[in-house]
């Protein structure tokens, strides 16, 4: 069996995310709620069903992780096993042939047998984007959250320098996640004010980049919606450090939007 | 009455471009196709609906020109008369509390009645985006027409200047247009190949900025697919002038696609 590495950008805005779901419903369930409900595809399953298509074989292909229905990826790496004698190019180019638009493969490569995207994963780069001014923008829309009052990025900038390292990200992690261990260790974070100058014009855009060995579910969302708090007035000085010994998620800000969160880089 | 200007950025790709339409239908023409179409709304009919709720008048918002179905614009520039006494900041905060999030009112002013943003438009400017590489974007594809195979830049640029000053651009103008005059005046045309850094990942854009005292229907986009085929390689040296002096459609390339294009700059 050959071992295909992919790199994959993906627009999420339509999308229940990438782990495949589970799609049996109750029958009860179905009684008691009339309204027809428009289930999203996810990411796994648009390019599973693409490959098996392609490669006339059933194929699982294995993420780094998941991504948060509707986030983004600039740089998703998956992995999957195939008997098929097609090159790796040829892959990459039937793929994006018949992959929606929002769906990019943008490498292919034949690696080691050992490589598992998910279990050799070192750490992972998540890049969240808050458009900032009075006034939203028609084309950042779907990839930003638009914050209009103002926030002060020093405050954030000096608070968030208390989740570098190892610590327990109870607080930090939604309720409904099966996390054995809740402890990460958070490598890098820098908070900036940027102009993105999408297309043309430039709007005001606050870029926060935060590294980790691992990220338990909803923690990059929960750690930029605690620092909005902080950086807006509410939670003062030495907050994050209460909140990370409290370990309770009630203590933390509110979960950031999806819309803005990119998986931007994971490195092996 | 007072005399409203506003600058509006869009994203047309869920729209039937700028200007109202005629909703009647044959009836001859609904039997004979069976098939539900999904009509799409204009800009126009969206923005006066909604400035009809907030001044609780009917309104009439005219613009710089129409723009094509699925075009963008940066900035659009329209007006209206009104007899409501709400301030020029008060009636943005409204309208982008309204509209659906792909149109954002970027600036509203109170101007001289005898301002009419048509015809007192000077000069447009329109910009359009080619994304090159073999791969295409999953962010940039609403945005920006992917052509995979390259495309000779210089060629492009040498053959684009025969294009400026005042010329009959009947060969560029749709025939379905009813325009009375075919002379237009280009004032500047630039050709650039650049990075766009959407987001994070940075990818080979090709941006070509024409700006004209007016322009015809679907003027830009079939200079744009005439100066792609000359970069290509599939028309040779002098083409443009050939082109211009037979006044004949046919002979000019296809018109590119639609959501490359921006109204990028109304000046006045």
């Amino acid at each position: 069996m050959r071992n295909i590495k992919l790199i994959i950008e993906y627009d999420g805005t339509n999308y229940a995310g990438w782990q495949r779901q589970n799609s049996r419903q109750s029958p009860i369930a179905n009684r008691q709620s009339p309204i027809t409900v428009h289930k999203l595809k996810t990411i796994q399953e648009v390019i599973e069903d693409t490959l098996q298509r392609i490669l006339q074989e059933k194929v699982k292909v294995i993420a780094s992780g998941r991504t948060d229905s509707g986030a983004h990826s600039l740089g998703q790496v998956a992995n999957f096993k195939t008997k098929s004698a097609l090159s790796a190019l040829k892959i990459q180019e039937a793929l994006n042939a018949l992959l929606p638009e929002d769906i990019s493969i943008r490498e292919t490569q034949e690696v080691d047998s050992r490589f598992h995207a998910c279990y050799c994963a070192k750490s992972k780069l998540y890049r969240y984007f808050i458009l900032q001014g009075k006034v939203s923008c028609a084309f950042l829309r779907r990839y930003s959250w638009h914050i209009p009052y103002s926030i002060d990025v020093k405050l954030m900038q000096q608070e968030a320098k208390r989740l570098l390292g190892r610590h327990d990200f109870k607080s930090f992690c939604a309720s409904s996640s099966g996390a054995k261990t809740t402890a990460r260790t958070i490598k890098k974070i820098s908070i900036k004010n940027t102009r993105c100058s999408l297309i043309a014009n430039r709007y005001p855009m606050m870029v926060i980049d935060i590294e980790a060995d691992g990220f338990l579910y909803n923690m990059v969302r929960n750690i930029v919606g605690t620092l909005v708090e902080i950086g807006r007035g509410r939670f003062g000085k030495g907050s994050i450090g209460k909140i990370l010994s409290a370990r309770d998620r009630k203590l933390a800000g509110p979960t950031a939007a999806a819309k803005g969160l990119f998986l931007a880089k994971v490195s092996y």
